[in-house]
């Protein structure tokens, strides 16, 4: 089973979709936009919380009238057996926790989208470094990284896709341009996010007596998401598959909202005209990129699956500045997974989305 | 009457000061933290607007019951030349309408801390090439830089202090022991602020419906407190005369608070002991600067005088990360403007200020 | 061409609906989800300012790319004389200001969803006395209160509906079953809501440093909202026509949400149970009324249509709470200004609106 | 020793003082006043968790430099007996954990303000219909209500003060003139608060992502503090004792702020003028309540003592509107608090509080 098409059509009806984890922030909005989609059909949301609340309980505004029930891996292997379908599962664990049911899932013939960290680097080596000891190492060369716009080819065709983390979403689309071209020669990306992007996580970071009013840089020089941005921007230039990025993230009093400002030090001198050409190029025929006249607010992409990009040349400093806008909730995480999807299942990458 | 001894004992009472333009956010809260002050008296308030209404009307909770009044410069030194006494002011006006006031206040004996950028730069040609024409350059050589941990002894017996921008405060006091070592190759300064930043101006970067669930870069490539960052670097390190610092600004939607975020490439590796050692050195006497032992945020330093200074080396990419947290409004504005009146009058510096 | 049957099917196409004054919040929502509508179409967006701008560029968020223009009455008798096709507008000026040009749009066969309050209130006199003067009184009479579950039948035929305000929408839904059972002998209704509620105005009451932080009555004793809600409950409970509403409203420190906490005086005991029947019967087949089980927070109905209800009988006091909570700009203006052109329309009322 | 005179002078220095309990907002607040405050002195913060942080390490903001340690009734008698001076304690903890240490405290002869709601209420029966059963209801008849401005002579003199709830403060100081007078013959309180209410709790409730963008009643017809506003009003007209109030509260997005809106229905008509009398007398020799001329928002009592009160009569409806704002987390909890030791000591009751 684990070896059928997966660009098979579905003469049964649209694809079948689970969402594992849908009590957090990432799966319960993964949730709704599937339940409001056209042309994919949630079956059903789990949660290793919250078992026997319906999901609108949990968040009303989402208005998913399901039922949280428990993942049970057996069932769903019977089922299936016995002619039941399930297509795809978004699984939205925390990193560790995910590679195992990843791979049960991927076993059963079930093609994943994993919000988690677990499939995104292709080296164990860099992956234990950042995160210790990988639970299912073996699968790691078969998972695509599920940049949307970067690897829509093999994620049209992959069992496993690696959702990027939120913040090389915003990077890696607001760079690629300069890196595909050769021109970076060093880059600072400082980056800012909502409070959303903590999770349903209830501490001194997300308690609005504390985020509030406040600026907090957080993980300072040892942010994780460090070596997605190394490993997407060196597949994309070469050359800096060896450049460490100084990569900062702070947290700022919002809910949904993320911008990382990067700071390249280019190989040569660009000019604005060409700097406009070539991220103009670079997306033009993006849906959901979009190149900026003005620097962007994230306010511009809230609640929306857009990328909104500005670059300009500093005449004062001879550096270029990038400002890459996203929701990180959805582009950075629940949106773009249904952009992946739309992509697995062959359907208008818009759909469900616009 | 304008060469009376700056430093003249006060027989008759405490120094007394005039705010000039209290009817914005930084002219209201230095008010207020005059009127409170044990050893300054506050003798009046103008404002540009809203003469007749008392401040209290208008900023409530600064409790300060005085009549804002028009400046009226002859009848100052009417008052002045029959035995009033008026020892300082405080100037709140825009760049450019600031000059002409502290001159003609300068002219009647009045020591002036002026808040606006029209004194701060040392040379008239960059002053024009950011801010246009100034109104009064042979003032220039006069003004003392009001940052009062760099220009203590020079502060005391100025006549016109310049008081920072808010960012210069944040990010020089955050990178001076890098510059006095001449460790400083090349730096980023990527800095956000909370919307009080702006000031009491109403559009669309201050509505809350507009301004919240936002992140908005501003100036790019062109803010105007980049060249006072240069300058202050420059006088710390001859080697950094030339260099042309990377700044830019964002807003965040909380309201008081600033935090810039630094990156600098080092001249040398920089150990972690001896980078501690060097901001423990530099800081180790000065009431109002905190060396942090974690990241600080803004709501550390929320409505105090205080600047919070965090540093680390960065194994990953041998760069230097400086954080330094500010309140723009107190710090960066209104209570560093109190820091220097305490030094102008020989007052203990954190009097009125803790 | 004003006698056309207002009910015609629409061979030649969707109905085609021009928004004016889409420059404030409430018509760029209009327009925004008009552009998104599967079964309408937004022909234009006018505006009395930032006339050639694209909407997009004043509300990048809300992607529509049409250019602002100034409505040209004359320009459209024209166009619709020679063929030309406006089936509806949805006007959204101020009070006053809307109703000249509401006149005029009927006058050429245009049916209009006007938000302002211009023809909300039946009576000439207690316009009057709460507004001043009526541009176009004649009209009143004509007018259909826009409140879609209340007036369904009258809005399907109507020429002009008066969009309710948003105070008015959250705390007539909420009484109304109450109203219609006599259950009212008095009640108090303590309404808050976001920032947006002050809508593109730029002062002290949208200033997020003013703002923020701050809870705000505002217009006490004075709310013009009142003889609206009073009108309503008079027609569902003749024995309320004459009792005077204590309505009063606050600003809190959010964008978009509104709640409406009243407190209700019973003309006799009501029991939980036949509370709870009297709401579930009432809304039970309302596609965007739902009765909570639980008290309602505004982030629940959050960029919804949806107007979410909680009634409770206080055994302590006797009085019955109604708690209602909508968005103030989707349900309690722009969202419902759509539903009530699906109504218009004979389309399905959640067309375009789930 | 229990019976030493509670005015005793203090020759030896001044009172010192002790917070059990620094760890949540209401103690840390506490601790941080009674740090700065010129003639109490702060011997030590306790707490029943982050035993061995130091204070300013959990709130950086407050600065007190004390290590937070764990409360030793045994100790604290030993020290005494030998000795020691401990002249006062305020007791944060949740109600019920509040009474027994209040008790030991008082046996040792220490002063207490408890800021918990376990000796707020005369009649246990009313406490244990409420909060369940009282752990030392022998103490209920000795505890004075420390609602400075109605109870100043009996806190002077009193073992125990009980500190108000946040709501009975502004309530209360909101209604006490119009009791007084004996006007109301029915009310209505509707009570907004910022999420510093919740305290040091981590939920659904207080997470930023959750609490922003929301506005939240909680515990409807069932609030805790309601039995504490008919007290009071009840000693201040007799013909309130049985009338059952109604009150109901709110959370909205915003730290530190909590306004009450009152809605009474007068015995008789009251007019505009007398309204206003009534207020300037009640008030004008008290140092911490302003009558406003307009309707105060929360932000003009931001971090301070004041309790800003605003009446009008409606002529609507002929009900009288009452706003009253406070700072929750200040007035209504720890500087309130500091004002009861300030009359408990002989202070000047606006010490450390201006």
């Amino acid at each position: 089973m684990a070896d059928a098409n997966p660009s098979q059509t579905f003469a049964a009806g649209p694809p079948r979709v689970l969402v594992a984890g849908a009590t957090g922030f990432a799966g319960a909005l993964a949730a709704h936009l599937l339940w409001r989609h056209p042309r994919l059909e949630l079956t059903g949301v789990t949660g290793r919380s919250e078992v026997g609340l319906r999901l609108d309980e949990l968040y009303p505004r989402y208005r998913v009238p399901l039922q949280i029930e428990q993942l049970d891996l057996d069932a769903l292997a019977l089922d299936l057996d016995t002619g039941g379908r399930l297509d795809a599962a978004i699984v939205a664990y925390p990193h560790a926790a995910a590679a195992p049911t990843v791979a049960a899932l991927r076993e059963l013939g079930v093609r994943v989208v994993d919000l988690s960290a677990d499939f995104r680097l292709s080296s164990r080596a860099v992956y234990e470094q950042w995160y210790g000891s990988h639970p299912r190492p073996e699968l790691l060369g078969e998972a695509v990284y599920g940049l949307s716009e970067l690897h829509r080819a093999r994620i049209a065709e992959a069992r496993i896709v690696a959702n990027p983390g939120c913040y090389p979403t915003a990077a890696v689309l607001g760079l690629a341009p300069l890196a595909r071209a050769g021109l970076i020669a060093d880059v600072v990306i400082d980056a800012k996010q909502g409070i959303s992007g903590a999770g349903r996580t209830f501490d001194e970071t997300t308690h609005l007596s504390m985020a509030g009013e406040n600026i907090l840089p957080y993980r300072v020089a040892a942010h994780r998401h460090t070596p997605e941005i190394e490993e997407q921007l060196g597949e994309l230039d070469p050359a800096l598959v060896d450049l460490p990025i100084q990569f900062q993230a702070h947290l700022v009093p919002l809910d949904q909202g993320e911008l990382a400002s990067c700071y390249v030090t280019p190989t040569r001198t660009v000019a604005p005209a060409e700097l406009s050409e070539l991220y103009e190029q670079a997306y033009t025929d993006e849906p959901f990129v979009e190149v900026a006249t003005v620097p962007p607010g994230t306010r511009d992409v809230l609640e929306t699956n857009f990328c909104r990009v500005f670059a300009a040349a500093d005449p004062h400093t001879g550096k270029l500045i990038v400002l890459s806008a996203i929701d990180n909730l959805w582009k950075g995480t629940s949106s773009q997974a249904v952009q992946n999807l739309n992509i697995m299942f062959g359907l208008p990458e818009t759909e469900g989305l616009t």
